[in-house]
Order: C-alpha cells, then sequence, then structure tokens
C-alpha cells in the first residue's frame, strides 16, 4: 500500500494561472525578466568541462563552498568551507535536517503561519507540528519557551527575515532571546533564508545563526540568482555534519556539478551584489505598487503586512458581522475569472487555519500590471 | 539527538584514490574522455533561456520526459509521458520510491550483494533488509517466492542487467517468473537499470518493466550521458504517480529545470545510441582487456563474473586452506601502497558478507593502463 499524503494546494493552482491574461500574485517566483541571463549563460560555458560532467564530492564544489563562505561571512556570519553543504535548493536543505534529526513522532515547533512545503516535509516525516504564536515582530519568545516547556520539540522550523507566507520580521530582540531558549534546551532550530538579501528599506538584522550553535542556516540562489538552477546551501554544526553528508548521499549522491561549476563561475566573474540592488530597486517598486493599491482593493476592516522585503503581502480580511467570516479559498476561482490570482491562507496553517486570509506576492508584475490586477480582486474581495 | 547512520565506505575509499599515480578499479564512473563535451556545451548554450532558469513542474520538463518516453518505447518498454518523473539521478528516484512505499520497519528484498547506496537508501527509511540467494543467472526465483512466504516484503529491489556490484544478468526465464510473483502477491519491484544500454556482447533482454504492472524502473543519463548533469527518470504506475510526484516537491521541488533543458536539447540535436555503441566499443576493449589479465592477477581457485555489458567484475578469491580465508577488505591499503585500488566487496552485503569478495571497475582506464593495473593488483593478491 502506497502512503499517503496531501499534495500542495498552491503548486496545483498555479498550474490554473499559466493563462497569459491571467495577472497572477498567486506564485512565490522571481522575476525571470531581472535574471541575468548573459551572465549565466557565459557562466555555463566557462563552467562546462570533462570534469564538471562527472560524479563529485556530496559536499559539493570546493570552489562554490569558499565562495559562499566569503558572501556569508561578509555578511556577518563567520563560515569556513567545511560548515558548508550544498543542497539541491533550500527545500532539499529541509528534508536533510529532516532526515538527520527527526525520528518519526519527534515534535517541530513552527510559526504559524508557516511555509507550506516545510510543512510538507515535516508531514512526510510523521513529525508532529505544533505552532507557537507570534505577531507582526515574529514569533513571540515567551510562547515559545510554553511549547518548550510543554511539547518539548526536537526542533524548530523559522523563516525570520521577510517570512513566507506573512512577510514579517523577528525583530532582533527576540532573536537573542530565541537564541538563548535554543541553547538552554538544546533545541535545534533550522533558519531558513531565502529573502534577507531582498530588503527595501531599513537595515539588517543579525542572522539567528550568529547567535547560537544551535542553528541549522538554509540559504539559496532562487531568489537571488535563478531558482532553475536548484541551488541551496546548508551551514550546520560539525556535530551535525557528517550525518547530513550521509542523508545527502542517499537522496541523490550530489548535486548537479555543472550547476554547482557554473554557480562558482559567475560568483568569480560578477558582483552578485550589484545583481540583487537592481533586483531591489525593481521588487521596491512593485511591493510600493501594491501596497499603495490595498486600501481600494479590500473592504474596509482588512489588515495587511507591509513588509521591508522579500515577496509576499499578507492579507487578513475582515470578521465582519454581516459577511460571516469570508474563506478564501471560496474566492480563488471568482478571482481567475475575472483573470487575477492569489494564493488563500488556509494551507500555510499546521493547526488551525484563519480561512479570512491571502498571501500576495508582488515580485512577477510590473506596477502597472500590479495596479490593473489590484483592481480586478478588488471586485473580487469587496 | 541526531540520528546514526553508517557512511558509504566506497565513497569514502573514492577519496583516497584520487592521486594520479594511482590506477582506479574502484569507482563506478563512466570515462570522461568519452563525454560528448561539444554537444553538451551547444545543447546547454541553446538550453539557457528566462524559462529555463525559473521555477518548473515538479513532474520534469515536458519535452524532456516525451523524449525519454519515446526512447523506452523504442526499446520494447511503452511509455507515455505521464508514466515518467524526472529525478536527480536514479539515485534519487530510490529514495522517492522508499519514502513513497515504506512505513518503518517495512521488509525489502534485495538481491545479496546489491548496490550499496540502495542499502543506504533503504536503512535511512528504517526498513529491515532481506537477502534473496541467487547465482550467475541472479536472483533465484524459488529463493524469492521462499522469502515471499516468510517475510512478506513490501518492495523488492533489483539491478537485474548488469549488475552492480557483479555484472551478472538477469535470464529472461527467472524475469518471467519473478515479475509472475509480484503480481501474485502484490509485491512492489524497483527495477533500477542505469547499465542495460552498455552492452558488450549478446542480445537486450526485457526490462522486467514489460512483464508487470508492478515494477517501478528507474533510469539514468550518468552511465550514457554525463553524471555530472544529476538526470534520472522514474517510470511508475498511475496509481503510485501522484504520491511519488508528491514527494518529490518535498525533496527538492524538481529537478535542475537547466539541466533538463540541456539534455532534451542534446537529444534533439544529437543520436544518442551512435554516441552509446561508441561507448559500448571502448568498454568492450576494457572489458577484455581485465578480463584477458585476471588469470595472472588472482590466486589460483579465483572464480569472477563474466559481465556481457556494464562497468564491473566481481572477484571471490578462494577460501584457500593455507590463506585461512582472505579478507579483502585487509588489502584496500597495500593496494593503494602499490598505486592500485578496488573496493572490497563486503559493504555490498546487507547481512553476511562474504569477505573474501572484491568489485574492480574497468570503465576508467585504457587497456594498457588496466594491464598495469592488474600487475600492480597481482603483488597484492597473490
Amino acid at each position: 500500500m502506497p502512503r499517503t499524503f496531501t499534495g500542495s494546494p498552491v503548486r496545483d493552482l498555479l498550474a490554473l494561472t499559466a493563462r497569459p491574461e491571467v495577472i497572477s500574485f498567486a506564485g512565490g517566483l522571481p522575476a525571470p525578466e531581472l535574471f541575468d541571463v548573459d551572465g549565466l549563460r557565459t557562466a555555463f560555458d566557462q563552467a562546462l568541462s570533462r570534469r564538471s560532467l562527472q560524479y563529485a564530492p556530496t559536499e559539493g564544489d570546493v570552489d562554490l563552498r569558499v565562495l559562499i563562505a566569503d558572501r556569508l561571512t561578509g555578511r556577518g556570519l563567520a563560515t569556513g568551507v567545511d560548515d558548508l553543504l550544498v543542497t539541491s535548493g533550500s527545500q532539499q536543505a529541509l528534508t536533510l535536517v529532516v532526515t538527520a534529526l527527526l525520528e518519526p513522532g519527534a515534535v517541530v515547533a513552527v510559526e504559524e503561519p508557516t511555509y507550506l512545503a516545510a510543512l510538507q516535509c515535516f508531514q512526510l516525516a510523521d513529525a508532529r507540528i505544533v505552532p507557537v504564536a507570534g505577531d507582526e515582530h515574529g514569533m513571540d519568545p515567551a510562547a515559545l519557551a510554553d511549547v518548550i516547556e510543554r511539547e518539548r520539540p526536537e526542533l524548530l522550523y523559522l523563516v525570520p527575515t521577510f517570512a513566507n507566507p506573512t512577510g514579517r520580521t523577528l525583530s532582533l530582540e527576540r532573536r537573542v532571546e530565541i537564541a538563548a531558549l535554543a541553547d538552554r534546551h538544546g533545541l535545534w532550530v533550522v533558519e531558513d533564508d531565502p529573502y534577507s538579501e531582498l530588503r527595501y528599506r531599513g537595515e539588517p538584522v543579525p542572522s539567528l545563526a550568529t547567535l547560537s550553535d544551535r542553528v541549522l542556516y538554509a540559504g539559496s540562489f532562487s531568489k537571488v540568482g535563478a531558482p532553475g538552477m536548484r541551488l541551496g546551501w546548508l551551514r550546520a554544526p560539525e556535530s551535525l555534519m557528517r550525518t547530513l553528508v550521509i542523508v545527502k548521499q542517499a537522496a541523490d549522491l550530489h548535486t548537479s556539478t555543472i550547476d554547482q561549476a557554473a554557480a562558482a563561475a559567475y560568483l568569480k566573474a560578477n558582483d552578485l551584489d550589484e545583481h540583487i540592488r537592481g533586483l531591489c530597486a525593481a521588487y521596491r517598486e512593485r511591493r510600493d505598487a501594491m501596497i499603495a493599491a490595498l486600501p481600494s482593493t479590500v473592504p474596509a476592516g482588512t489588515r495587511w503586512s507591509d513588509p521591508d522585503g522579500g515577496m509576499f503581502v499578507w492579507v487578513t480580511l475582515p470578521d465582519g458581522i454581516g459577511r460571516g467570516g469570508v474563506d478564501t479559498g471560496s474566492l480563488v476561482m471568482s478571482a481567475l475569472e475575472r483573470d487575477v490570482a492569489f494564493v488563500p491562507g488556509a494551507p500555510f496553517y499546521a493547526t488551525t487555519p484563519d480561512r479570512s486570509t491571502l498571501r500576495l506576492s508582488f515580485t512577477t508584475n510590473t506596477p502597472d500590471d500590479i495596479a490593473e490586477g489590484m483592481r480586478r480582486l478588488a471586485t473580487v474581495l469587496r
């Protein structure tokens, strides 16, 4: 008997939004017109060799790991090459951690709502998922302390900066408290950090991994480079690295040698920070266009996040006595009929969903298209 | 507490064989000088586009799946595009099947000896591995029937053609019997088939998947194209495909879009069968060189497989009363001191190893280097 699992409603939905006339706020995709196609084409050409077509070490390309280590160190997270495992996207990093650390029935603490595909990983591992309360400043350390006391989780999963789906950022004060809790209780923490370089205002907040040795830090080229290359990395404590490498070996032996070599060639020949500044300039305008359009898109009493970076705005519709608590899932098809798409919020909840929520991504549309898409959305939501 | 797993002694050993003066028969690598570097360089250049740098469907690139389906159909295994899931190497196909089908404690039946990294997958899934006896014609159906009766396995894992590590091929008669057993008892079968196109003599034997709908067929470009691209595929029954796609989604969302697009471009522009004929011509000479050298390399009473294809010769040293049953693991370091490398056989056994065995790969050395390497090996083995 095959085991039974629930698929991702977001990926199922994305299949419906592929019509060109749909303005989609549903995906979590980077804008393809901003990919550095020429730079990457040159990098692949330089990288292609007999060596890059052959099997390679499970840990990953040494040149690439040195370059990633230097980037992390430059951003304040001191990292050596042996601290890093190259993964097939940061999604794989999550699966490896889960396989390496969790026995069936283990408890995983998460923000609620949180990244859907992380919830799927934990469910596949037969983990028990326990939500931790938070607010617009991210997870509440007191609530975490309570969950630790009551549930004894093995693992805490967080997207501390520009979270998916909420766009929220965990404050420094709370990071310090959460790191101290992890240290005190021997809790492993996964800091999933695909978005922090996409900051449109304000100052960077130090990574949780700078504050505790209990943190496994997952990074990715998908949002700042190109997701099609499926390149991520895991920075992990020495005590876990050997187990993680064995798990990675069983998973796929190693990540594509040619994609890794191309990424290394690209990082040597180009200024990725300069490229990211270009992304931030474009995404900042798109973010601003969406935030500007929201008041005339949603009904009175709606709340939304106002993210400093990343890709997402999180919207909570009013309970509205007259409306009897709208379920955004029931609005998806009417939105598609009006050629606009969003993701309902419910799937991002591990336990009891708030069905009045929805996620909007602002990255893949121009400000003009965002304005038009929000006008269409207004006819559904208001 | 992290879980504890045993690493691959083969991959650990490979790190020691990287010195250029070592003639290595240890790896399971294709010969890099036979890679079609120019063809693949052109394919990557053609494939690189905004679309191939973006996220993509979990199932895999449709163009590539059509091309794979056509190749399989042309080889006698009727396959449609929806029967195929593109994987990050066939190693990943194995992990996906294990995650989709096996609860902890499930029983997996295997040939003994068998592919080491498959054993690791089953161990990571906390499966119980039960060996099935066989001989030079592969697994014995009567022994399998007995194991089914006694142990009720969920899954049977086989490399039916030019097996790793033995080089053996399961006869057609036995394939028919094993397929019938699978049908009768509702047993899932994984047919791991990376080597069958590397045939140096004799006629192709029909795939197990042509004989039963209970067979999941895993294929790979690693041995006939380039392993650095990490491209494999799984042909699975419709009843399992949705679950497998969900598991793949959690594992890494999808396989590298650019590598898939490059493989599709390569298959459209080149005659892979012609390339494979070139590989077979070169590997046939290398196989012959190794078989020719064996009588003067090993002690009297040694047995070895005489494979019709693939990459490996399996050697069993004599019990030798005077030698007291040699453990090939104890000879690895002396071989390395003489600048030659092999893999001891013990790690390929799920249960009680025959320590007098060793695996020799003939693919990565020229006939002259094979002759020289075997002379060095003779000083260790005789």
